[in-house]
C-alpha cells in the first residue's frame, strides 16, 4: 500500500527536511518513529526539501508499507511519539504510482515580513524584520514583474535540482497582515531558494536599492548574481502542496 | 520622573515576572537591561507577579528616574539589549503617585485551550491541550457563576497577597478561536492562581468531574481543596492592566 502524509512542523530547531548526518531533520525524525511504530525501517518521501528554519503547515510526503494501517490510530501514535514540533495531519491510502514530489501540480508558499518597529514576542520565530523604513508601495509594484511563465534562474541557488529552470508563477500577492505583510505565492514549482530568492529581491526594491521595473532585466540576465540575499528561513512557511 | 512602561513577553524559559533567585526572571532582565541604559541601577514594579511560563501581551510596570528619556530612542535601545522574547511596546511620563500595582483598577486575562485532536506546532507554547473529550456547552454553563463579586478563596494558591480574597470578575466569557476556546476574564482583581484554578475546574465541568450548578457551593466553601487542580501556565496571557 501506498500512503500519503500531510506534516505541519516549526522548523526552527532542525536542519530542514532531508535526512542528512550531523543535523536533525523533519524526514529522518519521522522515519526514526515509523520504525518504532512498525518495527521495520521505512522511507517517506517528501514533496521536496525545505532548508534549516524553514516551516511547515502541509508538507507532503508518501511511503509504501504492507501491513495494516487504521489511519486515526496511525496519527495518534505517530503524534504520542513525534515532538510537539512536528504533527501528522492526516494520513491516506493513494494510488501505487502517487509520488509526493512527482505528482505535484504545483505549491503554496507564505512568507511573513514584520514591519512594525516592534515584532511581538510570540512572532519572532515565523517572520522576517528587515531593517530599514520599506516602502511597501514598491513591493506591491513589484510583485507582479514574477507573474507567469519565466526563466528564474537568476533566483535559483545552486544545489537544487534546477535542470528545469522555467516555472509558473500563478499567484504572488502581498496580504496585509498584523505587524506586517505576508507574502502568498502559488506556483507550479520552485527551484533552490526560489521563494526567498525573490522575497529578498523584493525587500531591496523596497529599500529602493532597485527599481521594480528592473525586475524583467533581471529574469532575463538568468544570473544568480543579478538577484539580491535571499530573505532569511524563518519567514518561510511551505503552506500547501497541490495534486 | 515616574515612567510607565507596558511590556509583552513569552514566558516560557522564563521564571515568572518576579526576581528571584536561580531563575532567570522577565523584571531581572529589564533591570539589568536598564542598568547598562542608565549605569545605575533602576527597581522596576510590575502591576503584579506572573507565574513560571505565563505570557504577557501587556504587563505594565513603573520605575523612577530623574535624567532624560526619550521615548522612541529609550523603547529601541531597550529593545535592542533586551531577548527578543520581551519587547517593550511603549513608555510615558506618569504622576508621581502612579503605581503599577496600586493604580490598577482591573485586568484582563485570555487562557486558550485546545480542543482539536492535533495541535499546530506554532501554538504548542501557547495553549494547554487537556487529554480527553471537552464537553464545550458544560464550560459554557459553568462559566456564569464565577461572574459577579465573591469570595474567591477557594481558587487562591497560598503564597500570594490573599488578605483581600472578595474580587468582582465583570466578564467571562468563552470565545472559539481555531483549534479551541478562549476564556477571556475581566475583573477587578485576581488573587494568587486564581485564573488558572478557575480554568482549571471550568475544565473539571467539561470532564464531567463536576457539574456546572456545583460551582456556587465551590465558590461558598472558601476552601482551595474544593477546586480541582489548576491548568498549566503556557496557556495564560496577561493581556491588559487597567487603570
Amino acid at each position: 500500500m501506498n500512503y500519503k502524509i500531510v506534516i505541519a512542523y516549526d522548523g526552527t530547531t532542525f536542519g530542514g527536511w532531508q535526512v542528512q548526518p550531523n543535523a536533525p531533520t523533519i524526514q529522518a525524525k519521522i522515519e526514526e518513529k515509523l520504525l518504532i511504530l512498525f518495527k521495520r525501517p521505512i522511507t517517506i518521501v517528501g514533496s521536496g526539501r525545505t532548508d534549516a528554519g524553514v516551516h511547515a503547515l502541509g508538507q507532503v510526503a508518501h511511503f509504501h508499507f504492507d501491513g495494516p494501517l487504521f489511519p486515526l490510530h496511525f496519527l495518534r501514535s505517530m503524534n504520542a511519539l513525534l515532538p510537539q514540533e512536528i504533527r501528522l495531519l492526516s494520513v491516506e491510502s493513494v494510488p501505487d504510482e502517487f509520488h509526493a514530489r512527482f505528482s505535484a501540480k504545483g505549491k503554496i508558499y507564505h512568507y511573513h515580513l514584520a514591519i512594525d518597529p516592534i515584532v511581538l514576542p510570540f512572532n519572532r520565530l515565523y517572520c522576517y524584520h528587515p531593517r530599514g523604513r520599506l516602502d511597501i508601495e514598491r513591493m506591491k509594484r513589484a510583485a507582479p514583474y514574477f507573474i507567469g511563465t519565466h526563466d528564474f534562474t537568476t533566483f535559483a541557488n545552486t544545489g537544487g535540482d534546477n535542470e528545469r529552470p522555467i516555472k509558473t508563477i500563478w499567484r504572488l500577492d502581498l496580504v496585509d497582515e498584523p505587524g506586517g505583510v505576508r507574502f502568498e505565492f502559488e506556483g507550479d514549482g520552485f527551484l533552490y531558494k526560489m521563494v526567498r530568492n525573490i522575497v529578498g529581491t523584493l525587500i531591496a526594491c523596497g529599500h529602493s536599492k532597485v527599481d521594480p521595473d528592473e525586475i524583467p532585466s533581471l529574469l532575463l540576465a538568468k544570473n544568480r548574481q543579478e538577484a539580491f540575499a535571499a530573505a532569511p528561513p524563518q519567514g518561510l512557511f511551505l503552506v500547501k502542496v497541490l495534486y
